[in-house]
């Protein structure tokens, strides 16, 4: 089977900007050693992980009692895999060796029949595959092969691989079509993309088949779910009733993302890499559907999605309340993974617009610039006494947290930026594709000879990149990129000349040519700041608008503005002018403008025929991803504005 | 003692305006006789009650399993509270032979030594006085109290009343400030106020000091509270933390309205009584500090308190969101008791806009026009879609349910509504005050004569009101009535001649001359309808309008306007007239004026630069407390207004 179009190994690419290097290498300096002492109980004053203990147990190393969450193991899987791309990018023999003695331990840990999990092996093993909806045993499989797949191509070692093929050859025992077997599917859909991995990494179509099966077998009722023991109980909160998990109707009858916003975009993610190989237009139908649904009527401006903290999902079209929202970490992330597959489809302006919406707004925000602190949850609004107080807010934390109180996001975040290479271009037989602008420098295999492409750009706040190419000879290929849609003019030169953009397809802009070495294509996107305003089906955006400067979302903060920023209207004719941002953000365009304020003075509470005084006011906005940085205060994305009709 | 100004007694006033007596005759045809079935557990489909069955149980009469909730005793004694006003109002024999039976059944499950409550001499004896917190033993007493008075006002029996004061006797055995005695007050604050009534009806001092004894020792630390068992539990969250209770610090500390709304009316009810009788400035101080923050900084413009569901209580100042508001039906009752004991201390006219405010709009929309379908929690702005959806809208049901299904809201409104003459009037030695206008006839005792005052209205929809006086001799005294706030303009007519209204003080008209036989006073209050803004720290109703006419907030709903509420734009420069309303809802006043609504038809969801497209609209207004009448869908009391600054 063949994709349409590939992504570029890790190994080929260079990551070489100011912006996202700084941010890799946090991943490498702090989060995966900090994530490390914690997976081993090592950080004073943090819940302990257990993690790695757990498999000490499992391997009969020690008799201490298995401890932690039903899915702890998958933590020690995504530090596995955040690990192996970090040895990519920058090799490091310790952690080599210490990933090394891992892999040994979960050898160890490892059942004779291929079975691996932790805590159904030591804690409950008479509940092994009982509970396959809430067990989440087909989900720390997924989070292992995902490991086992990075940890191979950082290093050609297939010691974690071997045991991961072990195990899904035994799980192929235990679920499938056949007579006997469990009919079941993944309860958190994640092993459906990792299977595709492993076929990808080993060529065996019978895990593509798997996933295939699982995809087949979602949702169809009488629902297999419904016949384990623990879903009796979920079933009476109907925020965690089948739909939860996807599994309410058969997948190629849902018309909009339900449930659980992490379990439902990597599952679209297992279903996108589906129709890469197969084309299957059934299924590309339904992605295409599922993608509307959310991109058009169920994410923040942030790409953030997921709008209740109750069982951290999705809801009704158009419900997107601010400061309520749950907009978590992962599932940006999640979309992150959903999009690049798509763009593997057809590269279309939405997949790669919405990939860099989610990654430059509703993931990065979930990181404090110093790299240790995090956001679960994404609000687009914030007022701490508010979200301290209400019970309504309970869900949402006013102030970033150490991320070793929480195991899920820190390493997903880790495993993003360190595998950030791979998001970048794709390619086939003539086209490389541009998806993101990011400074690098990659090699493509294409039309029998290696071309490395050298792209620089101080990207997102200048809309100004280079692409310059080095060839062995000069050939006919194609350069495409995405023209974003917020960039409505776009200007490309090639070596200095100015060149046409007429040949532009699903808001890609396609330059087909014969190319010489040295060529340097320079493109300019318009960084114009844009009012955005709602659909106005969202009933919380009515009458407020957002800034946004290129794929950056910006944001009014307590620090820079006062407090009360809900009395502030901005006036949205006036001049903005983009400066420096206070020093303590680092030098990024801050935007200023002008608005008033409504005087929070008089003491009524209701008054009658009269109208707030307002004083004119300059505000400054900061990108929304950086929030937060500066302590605690509140914090507002969707802004009001003074209204001229 | 003698109070500043004293009620009128129920029994020397009859309502005669439409307004009112058909809300009143619902209250004796329907509510009480359905509350009656539903006590004995004989709705059909209705969760049974088992208030009766379990005084059955009590007085040895069968020996089933005592049921319900720690409080349910306390429904019975709301009924019999209200069924007492009922006889008041309309006798009728048959329903006092039955409140003669309850009361006999009552005095059969009273134990020997006092004690009265059906949960802890049936089920949990052994937990008598051991969580004082939760219990509600003491507020169970109180519900009786107020029964007991109610019936002997009446029916001059004394029945229920002796049956209360062996049981107030015997907890003066147990609780109080000697040695020996438990040193605790009513978990839930009621019974305060039940003691000042038992003690204006016997004259028993002791009554009033027990009273006293919880006020001055409420909220001393460390609290007897946290030496009971249960409350660790519930210490866990802090939203039913001491303070749910009123009971974090001690009264005189309070600054702030906490915790659970009827908890915090109820007893500020009670210390309003306390002060009534004693002049304590140090009282009178502390409530006016609470009232100003209840009603400048924590009171819905409907008149409803506690705007969070979580433990129904009071959140943060300013803290009003419309959505997810609670506004409880019984917390706006409790506001009504507590203003007319303001009214007793000093006629104010917060005190009666307040109390006015909660009645025309928080009461009375919890129940519906046919007085058989009620809502317990009163929101401001509902979606149907969202409130049956959302997690954090749970506690709001989007239509009215019926009134079996709950206990507290329905007979607590069968309860104001059938003692409604009490409210209006308050007199001393030489002034009638009238603080509501609604068609009576009542009389008084003033200067050693029976004055008659016949008030004529078609209040609220009205500003006109005519009192006329039957005296039986010429004699000097005083007329004073509260000049509402909304009323900036107040044309006033003796016997035809327009007077002179310079003697206000504190919003009260006071008319004093020599007065003669069928004196006719007309008032005629400004009718304007007003726009009502937010003091802008409400983050809630930045930008937002509402409509007032009289006391009544307007609302629009979607059976006149239309989905998507929160699209449309009040113009409040335009003309508003008043009009009838939909035919449906009776011949009272609607109000129609002009807006824009945005088109809600783009399929984007967030536009760049580009403003959505409106259309010019006609919209309708119905009162607040009428919504929710024409089935289920969208209302918002809160609109957007076209800016024009």
């Amino acid at each position: 089977m063949k994709a349409n179009a590939e992504t570029i190994s890790l190994k080929h690419v260079t990551i070489t900007d100011d912006f996202w290097k700084g941010k890799i290498e946090l991943a490498k300096d702090v989060i995966i050693p900090y994530q490390w002492d914690a997976l081993n109980d090592n950080i004073p004053g943090a819940a302990p992980s257990h993690a790695i203990e757990n498999f000490r147990i499992a391997a009969g190393l020690t008799d201490d009692e298995c401890k932690g969450m039903v899915f702890q193991d998958s933590d020690l899987a995504k530090w596995l895999e955040a690990a192996s791309y970090s040895l990519i990018y920058n090799y490091d023999p310790e952690l080599e060796k210490t990933v090394d003695g891992v892999i040994d331990l979960i050898g160890k840990a490892q059942q004779k029949d291929g079975y691996l999990n932790t805590y159904f092996t030591v804690k409950e093993p008479e509940k092994r595959w009982q509970d396959v909806c809430h067990g989440h045993e087909l989900y720390c499989a997924g989070h292992m092969i995902e490991a086992a797949v990075a940890f191979y191509e950082a290093t050609k070692k297939d010691s974690l691989l071997k045991i991961v093929i072990k195990y899904v050859d035994y799980i192929m025992t235990v679920i499938g079509s056949d007579e006997g077997k469990l009919k079941t599917y993944p309860g958190h859909p994640e092993l459906e993309l990792a299977l595709v991995k492993l076929y990808e990494v080993t060529g065996e179509e019978k895990y593509f088949d798997l996933m295939v099966y699982f995809i087949e077998e979602r949702g169809k009722q009488p629902s297999v779910f419904l016949k384990e023991s623990s879903l009796g109980l979920a079933n009476n909160d109907k925020w965690f009733n089948l739909d939860y998990h996807q599994a309410h109707v058969s997948l190629d009858e849902q018309d909009t993302a339900e449930g659980h916003a992490v379990r439902a975009v990597y599952l679209y993610a297992g279903m996108a890499d589906l129709v890469k190989y197969t084309n299957s237009e059934k299924w590309k139908t339904r992605l295409e559907i599922l993608w509307e649904n959310v991109v058009e009527n169920r994410m923040y401006i942030t790409g953030g999605i997921g709008s209740q903290g109750h069982g951290e999902r999705f809801t009704l079209d158009y419900d997107l309340p601010n400061n309520v929202a749950y907009a978590e970490t992962c599932a940006s992330i999640g979309l992150v993974f959903w999009a690049q597959r798509m763009l593997q489809i057809e590269p279309k302006q939405t997949y790669g617009d919405v990939m860099e919406k989610a990654l430059y707004n509703g993931v990065l925000s979930g990181m404090s610039l110093d790299g240790k602190k995090y956001f679960y949850v994404n609000p687009l609004e914030m007022v701490p006494e508010v979200a301290d107080y209400r019970h309504d807010h309970q869900h949402v934390d006013s102030e970033r947290v150490g991320w070793f109180g929480c195991a899920c996001c820190p390493p997903n975040i880790a495993r993003l930026l360190t595998s950030l290479g791979t998001y970048i271009y794709t390619q086939n037989e003539d086209t490389i594709y541009t998806h993101l602008y990011v400074g690098n420098q990659t090699s493509f295999h294409i039309k029998d000879q290696q071309v490395i492409l050298t792209q620089k750009t101080n990207y997102p706040w200048s809309g100004k990149v280079s692409m310059s190419m080095q060839l062995e000879r000069s050939d006919t290929f194609t350069l495409a990129f995405r023209q974003p849609v917020w960039s409505k003019n776009i200007k490309v030169m090639l070596n200095g000349t100015k060149v046409a953009t007429d040949t532009v397809k699903n808001g890609y802009v396609y330059l087909s040519q014969q190319w010489h070495h040295q060529d340097e294509v320079t493109i300019e996107f318009d960084m114009t700041i844009h009012m955005v305003r709602s659909n106005p089906k969202v009933r919380e955006n009515a009458g407020k608008i957002a800034l946004q400067r290129g794929p950056v979302v910006y944001c009014l903060e307590e620090v820079d503005n006062g407090k009360d920023l809900h009395a502030v209207k901005i006036n949205p004719d006036s001049q903005m002018t983009v400066m420096n941002s206070p020093s303590d953000l680092g030098s990024i365009p801050a935007i200023q403008g002008t608005g008033v304020k409504e005087s929070t003075s008089p003491s009524e509470l209701y008054m009658f025929d009269q109208k707030p005084d307002e004083d004119k006011i300059e505000w400054q906005a900061i990108p929304y991803c950086y929030w937060g940085n500066r302590g605690k205060g509140e914090m507002m994305v969707w802004l009001r504005e003074i209204d001229r009709n």
